[in-house]
């Protein structure tokens, strides 16, 4: 394997010396690049996207090419797994991800299996090795999963949802049959996890969209146990390295000891809690990621370095700190004003090592 | 005036002893009642309904023939002050709210005036002059309003956002314009709820629907001074009774504490924060409203009825607690369910006491 030229990601993930806090952004390879939009429309689908080693190579590299960023991350979407065990996805326009067979009862959960990491999920790992070896050893590669709660709410809503109705009432009233679902969704994810270290996926993040909409009490049952169980089922040294494991959970500020107990080398934030609070009550266990509004990119190049000063001067000096924007970036932000938010943590972040 | 015959809910939030944990919902006068929808078809639009005295009021007492509830809320839309302003509102199928004349400028923000309470908000104060009569002191009367930040986001956006791309926008690069709105939809605000308390409301609430949105800095300065302002103009005592004020800010969690420095009688929850910590952390300061997840209520009654249980219990024993639904009661659910919710409080409650 080429040797790592760029490896102060991974450093900072594991609160080693860095010479400046390292930075990426959830969903860098998007739509509001239009180099991006130009190869969607050559692909197809979402998910011919997805499928196309080349083209999914190629839109992952794009904003490394634009932007000094210290990581990329597969091109892919959360929900692989539930599509590989065959719901039938579909992405309907203004509707957002759509599964034909959604998941509703015992009888369903039990229909469901393990998807085999080379047979069906194929197409994740020969995007993962080729995008690794187009790297040529850049930057580290990020591989990534959705939490099996959140992949539960889409499973089980069939889609998008507002109230979580279906899913929750599952949780409420049929909680084996729940925990059935969590079950395999957790053996899934971890196989599949390991499945993308083992194709070169140099760092991880369980991505827990879903897990702020419930109690605190149904949190941790449903959500952090599962993402738990898979932390301790993930290969955490590969290619003579620590494999670093991030969660992140939008809105579970409230709820950052309890993630910081899974053993996860470090947790995303999102914007609404103050970073140097979180380093306060976690930071001696646990790197934190973020945790810029995706909506100050709305904001000038001036404003939106000043806010990146503010964030790592709340975080404060030493390592353990990846930049990164709270919430995957918006479709319509300027590509300039991403470009701002990047150059101003390379250009300020030094101070602070 | 009649005197009050279940003054619970009022005794609740100033922390004075009661028999029982009182009860309401937010939204319990809406679409998931079928009286309520026959109500609506008649009245014509949803404004329509708002601004006709009889129909507001048989709506706003259609939920307690129902259940035992111990407040009755004004039947309005947080969107009241905004119309007023001269927007233009109008409700769109599938849309929500939208407004013909957004705010988007210091000289829109200019030509912004309070609005007069009797002549441009007369028929809300009408309807809670109708509704107090009707309601024959059976139960408080709780008026409310939105708070100056939300109002803010939809008066920007010129209705709902996903990203609030503009009012941030507003708020980073140009925070003098966005001080001034907030400024004069505060001095609204007081002016209103003084009406409302002056025409027979007995509580006031102020809903911080999207307070949450913002980072904790932000979320101080832009939304939670403004609520503090209000609170300090606030008519608090009215026909010889403390008139208790109620913050909710959804996703206002890890703020409680900044929350109860405003001189607030009460917070409410959404269900996301345990309500025994919330209770450590400010209970000596204000009494707490809330918070069983809306969703709670597509589980089955039993299920209900053992939530109930769960909070109560997490709250624990004496006064200082309001029962309600961590968010507005959802349109699909079924009164039974709601039913069995408000039950439950009035059996499971009286052994806290």
């Amino acid at each position: 394997m080429t040797q790592l030229k760029n490896d102060r990601f991974l450093r900072a993930l594991l609160r080693q010396p860095v010479d400046r806090t390292p930075v990426w952004m959830m969903r860098q390879a998007g739509r509001y690049l239009p180099e991006y939009r130009e190869t969607r429309a050559r692909a197809g689908s979402f998910m011919d996207l997805c499928r196309n080693t080349e083209l999914a190579t190629e839109v992952t590299l794009q904003p490394l090419r634009r932007f000094p960023l210290d990581a990329a991350i597969l091109f892919s979407d959360i929900l692989t797994i539930p599509d590989a065990m065959g719901l039938g996805l579909r992405f309907e326009a203004g509707e957002g991800p759509v599964f034909d067979r959604p998941v509703r009862s015992a009888a369903d959960v039990a229909r469901l299996g393990v998807p085999d990491m080379e047979d069906d999920l194929g197409y994740v790992m020969d995007a993962v090795r080729s995008i690794r070896r187009a790297l040529d050893g850049e930057v580290p590669l990020i591989g990534f999963s959705g939490s099996p709660w959140t992949l539960a709410t889409y499973m089980v809503e069939g889609g998008s949802s507002k109230t979580f109705g279906r899913v929750k009432a599952m949780i409420y009233d049929d909680p084996q049959t729940a925990h059935a679902l969590l079950g395999v969704l957790a053996d899934a994810v971890t196989e599949y996890l390991n499945a993308q270290i083992r194709a070169g996926a140099q760092a991880v993040q369980i991505f827990d969209t879903w897990g702020g909409v419930l109690t605190g009490r149904d949190y941790r049952e449903f959500s952090l146990a599962y993402m738990a169980r898979i932390v301790e089922g993930l290969i955490r040294e590969h290619e003579g390295r620590r494999v670093p494991v991030i969660l992140f959970t939008k809105g579970g500020g409230q709820w950052l000891e309890a993630m910081a107990e899974t053993g996860a080398d470090a947790l995303g934030l999102d914007w609404t809690t103050d970073i140097g609070e979180a380093r306060r009550r976690v930071g001696d266990k646990v790197a934190l990621q973020g945790n810029m509004d995706p909506s100050m990119l709305y904001a000038s190049p001036a404003r939106i370095r000043e806010e990146v000063e503010t964030i790592l001067s709340h975080f404060g000096p030493g390592s353990g700190h990846v930049m990164n924007l709270g919430h995957g970036i918006h479709p319509d932000v300027s590509p300039e004003h991403a470009a701002a938010f990047v150059n101003a943590v390379v250009e300020l972040s030094p101070a602070y090592h």
